[in-house]
């Protein structure tokens, strides 16, 4: 990878003065929090170059070095051994150096309030959200006086050039329809609404279209965010970013992906099928090119099969028409902002959505986490669909996650324990992803797990 | 086509309040100059559909109504039967309504200024560079305070899809560089740069990215302004709207196109190579993919054996590599920055370019005029330069445009007088250009045009 | 005077790019235009001092030198010998330096215009109004898009401590209403109310408050513009410049003055009661401070008994009170708001009102005019405002203008000719301003003119 | 006191979104924090209403009511019986609206740090010190990306009209070179600054002036923030509030006060003589009208003749001549930028002065306290200024303050131990007060100490 020797650069605007503190609070270079930091940074510069192949990052960040040094105005970043691509004629991307500087901002803000003691309480479900909030808030990305318009794509980031296409064709439709975008801002149907968005505002003359980036130290590496996104912020794991996501977004569209697509999707129903939930008004379109309508079908026939017919009601499937696709969800979008104004909810927060516990706290992909796991009909749908979406997270990490594969290797296939229709239905699903060529596979699929029926008179 | 009943619309920004006299002037709906904004607002709602057959615009014009509403904060446009495409969920695409009044101040100021006899000097070449600096003043395309970066697109708009691929990239690594695109304003070579500076300026977080569309009255109905451009200017005829081009840019890359294309080269290197002009600083660029290296390799070839050895100091071909190209541009742009700079000499508009009056004047493609051509060596380079212009401009018209077509029938084909290896290179380009497919043609490709060697000894 | 040897100043936002023709136009060192603009810019910048002595102004014109120099970005002034109150820490204040660039500004435009015979129409009503709303919206002060909020303020400059500071609480309580200020833009009752608006709008955080100034060539000397002035008009003579007050403004207040003031509201009110225009709203308030109440109980008298009670419609009366002063015009310019949306007329520029064309054109004070007046009730009582305007013009003028005070010492007193009655009346109004201290006087009063009983049944 | 049955507002921008957590934290109405809040509610919206006799303060406080109501675009406020005087034709003024919603969020702020255990340090000089940096900030008070140019301005909020004017023109003269005004935000010399640089802004067009207001609750009901202060913050107590004025700062200007700006110069010259303080340019000007030439006299022979001769560098003296006022703090800031520079150290925040514990941390004006302090030259300069500050703490209270003035009616007189020259000179001082009509009296001046000669041996 081509670098830059050495580089300097200063915060424009989403930096706010930081104390002796705080920065203190960073720069110790053998700190965990400076490491975190610095792997953040060099992702966030390295964006475009496809990182999949983590021994490349792994190179890279040997040789790259950050400073944050203290200046009159504010502070400098002092960088070496920086990604070459981040550059146009020896000037940083302005894009990137905003979210190199927005990822010092979260990392400090996190770090300052989990660091001392009791700040932030992640013991209490109240605790995480008011946490999720206040490092959203701290972002800049909880806006103030604007009505509901932030629109959550979700999906695949490696997928073929007619679902790319028409990603963007739908972004466009929801750019001129003056909706703004999020995404997990790394490429395929995160990157594809953006840059459609993009032009799509432009022809409506918009200047203050957002893009807003919602990431987390785990992923950023692998999804660099590209520069496009414009609002940037990095919540502190896997499952608080989920949660940023649902209390954001005002309506979310997903396109096909994987089983990790699937997984989200399940994290989804499984919050909207709570009760309490379930009458509130949350626009949720599936949406695929004619050419890849098949995703949505296995996936549709296998929520109503697991979850039952009372899924149903909770998304739409919109196959082709880009155009439809945004109608559709800005006229959703209009029955949340009635909702809210009604019942004196704020638009730039969903405080009202109720999320359990079992959805905020993260779960461990080991043998023993799977075995307990209860894939049958005995439970309530969303008790279900929670363990479900478990049971997929494990399934990515069994086929494409090191830590997975790994425990895979030792301990033989992960043991499913629920009943055969329920088996039978997860198999049936997989293997559709394995035809469709969205499985990342080398050679032979096989799969890492077993379906142990389980005794349901319990 | 669709169109919508009835609707208003009332201006942002780019309309100054009109003075009572000013309305007068434009909505006597007999009027030539309401007729005219007639026609031009239709053709701005236009954009997107496919309107080389004049008669469906022609069918669309008979329906299409507007009135112009005096109104407390300024004034209102009422329209029937405006294309629905010009409309999401009913409401116009905001780029397009600042279009229609773009539209009204240009047509209302030279209107104003014209009708009143003298006010214009269109009779000398300083009265017609006076009147070009000051519609595009009125129109806010000239800008102070800025520092040279407008680059100026030229290419076909029937391009291949590489070739349309290959102009946004280059517009993409023109806007990386913060530099600034205006096209003629219709779509291939023109809407591609600005749809990639669009997002290129998204990266670098420009929010006042500049997508000024040139057009005149003429040519506006076949190249309806796309809604990313967010400055229009309508300049009274054909060759103002060329000096407009020239004057108001830092730098010129043009595309390959058709026979109109190589017009506007042979327009652009008369004037370059004027005795006075050929030490000023103009970068230009002739850009295209690998793919098409062709049409560039003709045209060089052409250039060369017709204005010699001298013309090729004035422009760089690049094949491939957009990075290159736009690398290439801003150093040319430096330089003209440098050159202002030193002698004093505005950035917003080029005062110093002597263009002289039979490059300023209209040519009328008719027998007598095209037979009044002297195509050969006898004279300078750039009096010969402005000759093939004229030839390359009538034989578009003889080839395409209604009234050339019809003059060819009736008297047969134009004859050129030249002498014969001048004759034959034109004949060898135009040939080329068909063998790429770069001719509109209805069956075989019937020249219309002879070369008459004419008596060089004079 | 103390004086800077050498400056040079650049235009921020007020000047638009000129052409080489305008600059052409102007800076011909010989030409009348370029000394107008000379005089202008010296008497802009002598802001602050005092300047009713014209030999003091004399002596640093003749030392001022001003250069209009191009310059890549724009033009910059070079100036010599201009006056030390301009600058702080020699940096020129900023308000003064774009009123300088205001004035190139209105100055190029309208020799542009008038110099090109016939652009503008000086010899029709129409045609001077069109002149005025031009160089006004040239000039920036017709604003679209803003709702009716502009208040002219009327009243003398050389006024007491008490006076002023009434102007002053005034100018406040409109300031804090929201509403903006348009003067003279001298000192006395035309800086008061600005200084107070200033601080008004400071507390409703409104940081677009505008300060207007409207002023003329042969009155700018005597009347520099305040710095607080942010924009700024120059009128090519008295009678445009008036029609600028009462077109452009919602409402107007009128502070005690001396003959002047007496002479503007004469104008105001011939115009107001025009059969047409005395059924629009048109909020005039007259207001003193208590310790002041005497001037308009005087001039009051004076309206009725001369153009009889029905002028009392025209205007409100308010001693002390600035609160009420602003209350009422709030309300009354709530009015006007009503009566332009009901009657779809411009916010920005009265263009309803009728202005007969003998308050268009200009009045020159000799004893043949003055003779010509009919000052009786046989005619109308707008054409006897008329004519009392004209009357007081010439005593001005009589009394302290260079040619007037010539004109009556070679000729003796002007010759009134008018009844009795009405020429108690004015001696009656002028002997009380004598008596306040209001008329500028070398010893003894001794009148200007003589009252010729009139034979009124012709 | 006229009140206002019923009002409703929202927060434009001063108030980022609350959680619901820290909603909750506020609106408990027998909370500590909210009823704070509503006494500081009450305060800002009592401007202009002298509020020294604090029982009717009180009467308006007990009929006042306010409520935090959650909404869909961030919060509203409901209020019963406001002050009438905070309303202009029924809506409230934007300058006091928006500290209304600062004092909510500082209070929020503060809360949500002080509530939650350890968060600010505030047994630590540096946790106070970061506290006091953290409050700002949140405030907006601290501002990246600008050169120096806060001044502050200290002195009596009860002077002279004569006072009033001076610091007025100083504050024009200051505004006039961009710089910019920090104030208690109360009236007199506190308010006079600011109006002053309003219009010394407006002829700079500088439409981003900062009029800063530093407050904390227990004085911002005697001395409401006048709404032209545009950006408030409430520091939770008084020696938080100075160390924010010392730091936030770039130059300081004392006017003349009473006994409580005597007791501001003896804290802030502590600090200065600290050792490593002293090199640290920090301009600090005493300036006085001629007419009150006596106040710094005697205040400057009370330091020279207690913290001697060295003391005097510290600061300048200058008397009449605003301007010079201005050009000297122009210059002091200029060097203060340099210094600032030079060492990399923060343009908006002083880090670098040294502030011992004991200025940090509130001396209660107690008799046992009192009996403590060392008013002798046993000790260092800069602990004596310490010791004296806190002696004219206690006398300010013992004179004034509900909670002084009772401790003195039980137990006596303060027995203030000191040498006998001390003793005379605070003696001296003080009657200088009383004679110059400083100390708010009723009927005669008697002491409220005594001075007790201290074994100065030990």
């Amino acid at each position: 990878m081509k670098t830059l020797a050495q580089t300097s650069v200063r915060p424009t605007s989403s930096l706010n003065l930081l104390s002796q503190h705080e920065i203190d609070g960073v720069t110790n270079a053998n700190d965990d929090t400076f490491q975190l930091f610095r792997r953040c940074a060099l992702a966030v510069l390295n964006t475009g170059n496809d990182c999949d192949d983590y021994s490349t990052f792994k190179a890279a960040l040997d040789a790259f070095e950050i400073h944050i040094v203290p200046e009159p105005r504010g502070i400098r970043l002092d960088i070496t051994n920086a990604p070459a691509s981040a550059f146009v004629n020896n000037r940083m991307i302005r894009g990137i150096e905003e979210h190199l500087f927005s990822a010092l901002r979260d990392i400090v803000y996190t770090h300052h309030k989990m660091s001392m003691g009791g700040r932030f309480d992640f013991d209490s479900g109240p605790g995480i959200t008011d946490a999720v909030f206040r490092i959203s808030r701290n972002a800049g990305v909880v806006k103030p006086n604007t009505s509901p318009k932030l629109v959550v794509c979700w999906g695949g980031h490696a997928v073929s050039r007619i679902e790319y296409e028409y990603a963007k064709s739908v972004g466009f439709e929801l750019g001129l329809r003056g909706l703004n975008i999020a995404t997990g801002c790394g490429t395929g149907a995160m990157k594809g609404p953006m840059k459609g968005a993009v032009i799509g505002h432009g022809k409506q003359q918009i200047r203050d279209g957002r893009y807003v980036g919602i990431s987390e130290p785990g992923i950023i590496a692998s999804e660099s965010p590209n520069p496009t996104v414009n609002e940037l912020v990095i919540l502190p794991d896997i499952e608080k970013r989920l949660e940023a996501f649902v209390r954001l977004s005002h309506g979310i569209i997903v396109f096909p992906g994987g089983a990790g697509t699937a997984e989200e999707v399940l994290y989804l129903l499984g919050i909207l099928m709570q009760p309490g939930n379930t009458t509130l008004p949350f626009p949720l379109i599936f949406a695929a090119p004619q050419e890849s309508a098949d995703y949505f079908r296995g996936l549709d026939a296998f929520i109503c099969h697991t979850l039952g017919e009372a899924a149903r009601q909770h998304y739409e499937i919109i196959v082709g028409s880009p155009e439809q696709v945004a109608n559709s969800m800005y006229k959703g979008i209009e029955s949340v902002t009635r909702h809210r104004r009604k019942h004196q909810q704020s638009y730039a927060f969903n405080w009202e959505l109720m999320i359990p516990m079992d959805f905020q706290q993260p779960f461990k992909p080991t043998h023993k986490n799977m075995a307990g796991l209860k894939l049958n009909r005995s439970q309530s749908a969303h008790a279900l669909a929670a363990d479900l979406r478990r049971a997929f997270s494990a399934i990515v990490a069994g086929n494409v996650k090191a830590d997975g594969i790994a425990e895979v290797k030792k301990h033989g296939p992960f043991q499913l324990s629920g009943d055969a229709e329920i088996a039978a239905s997860i198999d049936n699903l997989l293997r559709g992803f394995v035809d469709q060529g969205r499985m990342k596979l080398n050679g032979q699929y096989t799969p890492c797990y077993e379906v142990v029926q389980a005794d349901t008179s319990t």
